[in-house]
């Protein structure tokens, strides 16, 4: 899992980390995610170029590194906030729930979200996003409850994983007026809850 | 959009544009696609930095013409190929039938679809690609036909073009055994078909 930070680190490493991530909020706050480089944040933050490499392993790294840091207030309600994003509610309710708040939460952190997609690797390294991980929980959750009859739930939780986050992440702008769904989170919070209960069963009862 | 040469282009332009992405190509082939700088393109093409920067904009842009060019006889077969990937056939089983051919280009031509995508830009530049256009147009037309109720297509056209795209340019990988979904394309098309399926109505009377 790429979020969360790593068990057993040492104080100075934490420290460090901490200390490039204030700095590099503070670049992206001045100047956008573009001026983000290795160097110019290792120059910035007084540490040495190793020390970022180290840390964060790319470029794409450190925006990773931010939009974890950004993504563990949503994780908490998830994990153990009220329902329907919080345990207890019905699994495609949950699926409904998490869509919205992840689509508000990519339209706050659209430019961090996508300086951390590392295309220039050939095997992608979060194959395993909060989104992917939740979504393939719900709909085994689902499956269990007789709502999805999806003979691979891998590929089916991969393809909804791709409609929540790609719209954002590859082809709208949350800045500019443009194609329709880009200019507020809430036509594809809509359009997603469509989508979700079309895939899966209504409810033999519901008591909600 | 982004697919097909600009017309007009003068012919020593047309040239170097097909010269340059002879070269990009056998790049990759030798070292694949990280090593291709928009830099070491030039050098080996004996063509002046300038006009590769004039010809594709940024690095990203490199590989987007490569994939524009192969996506070409993909884009025919749609445009003018026989029923169900071309033009005839129902706009659901038109939908199965890209989403099948689609996965396998991807699938072809991954890492060239990857370095395509070019994150350093906030704003996404290529919002009209040849499966966003084509799914839209689909979509519209099963409106049209009664087996869609869309509120929103212009959503629901980027959430299904995500979810076609998405899992191979964000998430999984083609070369190694990883969650499932990735070592094969049959498994992602199967589950699109099943995605598309539910997410329009079966038609009223099928003739096929």
């Amino acid at each position: 899992m790429s979020f969360g930070r790593p068990r057993g680190e040492r104080a100075d490493a934490a420290r460090n980390r901490e200390r490039l991530l204030q700095v590099a909020r503070e670049m992206i706050a001045e100047d956008g995610t573009d001026r983000v480089t290795m160097d110019g944040l290792a120059e910035r933050a007084g540490l040495g170029k190793g020390t970022v490499f180290r840390r964060f392993g790319s470029r794409a790294g450190i925006f990773v590194a931010l939009l974890d840091d950004d993504e563990r207030a949503l994780q908490q309600r998830v994990l153990s906030g009220p329902p329907p994003l919080g345990p207890g509610a019905d699994p495609v309710q949950r699926l409904v729930a998490f869509g919205r708040e992840r689509i508000a939460f990519l339209f706050d952190h659209h430019a961090v979200a996508r300086a951390a997609l590392d295309t220039g690797q050939p095997v992608p390294a979060r194959d395993r996003t909060l989104s992917g991980l939740h979504i393939h929980m719900l709909l085994r959750e689902a499956r269990r409850a007789g709502r999805l009859d999806a003979a691979d739930l891998d590929s089916l939780a991969l393809q909804l994983t791709a409609a929540l986050e790609g719209p954002l992440l590859l082809y709208v702008t949350t800045a500019e007026p443009g194609r329709g769904a880009a200019r507020t989170p809430e036509p594809l919070a809509e359009s997603w809850q469509m989508l979700v209960e079309r895939v899966c069963s209504p409810a033999a009862s519901t008591t909600r």
